[in-house]
């Protein structure tokens, strides 16, 4: 019998064969005090029956010489970013890698210069977020890149490891509350379609209308960057022209921009406006209401992030990328309302 | 009393008691990256044990090559640090550097672990904060870095250049326009008397009472942390026990420790409790009101470290610690009401 070359366990066979998700294995693995008993037999009963390596380290040893793993993003100052970061540092840290940050205040330039710097011998490998996924640079830069890596929350047609948020389902659900609401005149604004949380948001948007046979508000639809700056400026316009019932921001920074709105044009939530936000900021949280928002498990990304590249950084198997998507729900706080019959 | 010529240790001495190559040595101090992790801790416990001084700074300038400086802080979330490391980054980029962050999550240890990392060929320099002024094994540390280095905020008995900011003014100016506006049951939530910030902003409090010959409301001073957690906890405990007409959040976390207090508790702000906060956060500016604060220029403080960290790389002279102190400013809010009558 002719013997198949035999494809290494990832974390993914682990999850499935354990009945759990990705992030739960990586829990299991790095904090295990975090889990259940029960769950953590269940994963470590999987583990031990695929023989599952989650990295070797002798073979990390082996491989490696600066122990730094490089995390590349626009901007420290985002607190979706820190938290990313801090949870990839402990994972890190706890391997003996030391983090190195590069913040690139966005620009591809920049970005190629990042990488650039990491893979000639500052780290071992690169967890990042790219600006474009259409910059024909960054894309080649990532081609050839010589360290593994992995992409947060970015799709591009490339063989590297990515952790995704589910964000259509997440719009999905947002949208479909503000329309079991009355609304109809519903803005939308976030990212460029030039990434993937751009493009998935409003492919979240527009399925909520039409699953009920309602005409999307295409007009309504601001999708050019996350910037509170963008924010500011589309929040102004739609309210000065639009009259938008609800404003989902979808963007920590986005909401940044629109909350400078509202406190200009001196409107109350949800009274004069219902908003809808995404990650759970101190802003967010803490903003009279609070913010009904669209959240996700933000250390869970930076986990899943760190142990991708681990895995990838412990294995000298050319492991075909893996693809994690994690999901989001919906958390009610008092910032919407229905319509006003 | 007759001296005794000690023999200085050498390179020698550490090398057979690693029990390694003096070239191993040499690389362990020049090119930390080339060498296997287990024989750099053998090295360097050596180096500890026998106190061994491989170079004066002079040498250092002479041969320093990573062009890279360290920036050393407990939370990169903390949009105060976030926003100091940019302002830093920014300059030190221009000038060639690379910047790179240790997010030490608090705690003596790990701020001597980053120290040490740095300091031992990852970094020409460093500008860091420090958990406590009291630690004897930080203070100790600092006191033999082979390395230049910056203190932000931080006040302490070494020869070290400093970048402050004038707490004590901005706090009293702060706490006399509560007490204009009929306050005398002011509150003050701020950090250690371990760190110049709380002590200052201690003094500053108490000078304003007492330029107006008014008894100062001690029992109303808590200062031991500029965390959330401790904002939360001492604004619940203020607010059941002893009333307070007013709360001065001296820390940026700790207004989201007095906030959460302040939702859970469904107060109004100013109608319930004045407040005044620190620094120009989203959260500070874009709560409703917004809230009135302590506001110092965070970017020139950044600016101002890497210029003196960058004087001191130009230069081989033992220049005199410079420690530079900035303004505060109070601006303005809808935070503060006057006490009803």
């Amino acid at each position: 019998m002719k013997k198949a070359t035999r494809r290494s366990t990832t974390i993914r066979d682990v999850a499935s064969a354990a009945g759990v998700s990705v992030g739960t294995v990586s829990r299991s693995l790095n904090a295990p005090d975090s889990v259940r008993p029960a769950t953590l037999v269940k994963v470590r009963t999987a583990i031990e029956a695929l023989g599952f390596q989650p990295d070797s380290r002798a073979q990390i040893m082996r491989r490696r010489h600066t122990m730094t793993i490089g995390f590349v993003v626009d901007d420290i100052g985002n607190p979706l970013h820190a938290t990313t970061f801090k949870a990839v540092s402990a994972v890190m840290r706890e391997r003996g890698f030391s983090p190195y940050l590069v913040n690139t205040e966005g620009g591809a330039e920049n970005e190629a210069a990042a990488i650039d710097m990491l893979q000639h011998g500052r780290a071992d490998g690169v967890i990042m977020t790219i600006n474009s996924e259409k910059d024909a640079g960054t894309l080649k830069r990532l081609e050839q890149l010589r360290i593994p890596s992995v992409l947060l929350d970015r799709d591009i047609p490339l063989d590297i490891d990515a952790v995704l948020t589910d964000h259509a389902v997440g719009m999905q659900q947002a949208t479909s509350y503000l329309i079991g609401l009355g609304h109809r005149r519903i803005a939308l604004i976030t990212g460029g379609s030039d990434i993937r949380p751009g493009r998935e948001r409003i492919r979240g948007f527009v399925e909520a209308f039409r699953q009920r046979d309602l005409e999307v508000p295409t007009d309504l639809i601001r999708a050019q960057s996350l910037s509170a700056d963008y924010g500011f400026r589309e929040a102004s316009n739609l309210l000065q022209r639009e009259k938008p019932t609800a404003i989902i921001a979808a963007g920590n920074r986005i909401l940044v921009g629109v909350l400078r709105v509202i406190q200009q044009n001196k409107l109350s939530i949800p009274g004069d406006l219902s908003l809808i936000a995404c990650d759970q900021t101190d802003l967010a949280l803490l903003y009279p209401g609070p913010i009904t928002l669209i959240d996700r498990n933000i250390e869970e990304i930076g986990r899943t992030a760190a142990h991708l590249l681990l895995e990838r950084l412990g294995s000298a198997d050319d492991k075909p990328a893996q693809r994690i998507s994690l999901p989001t729900r919906l958390i009610l706080g008092g910032s919407c309302a229905p319509v006003p019959a």
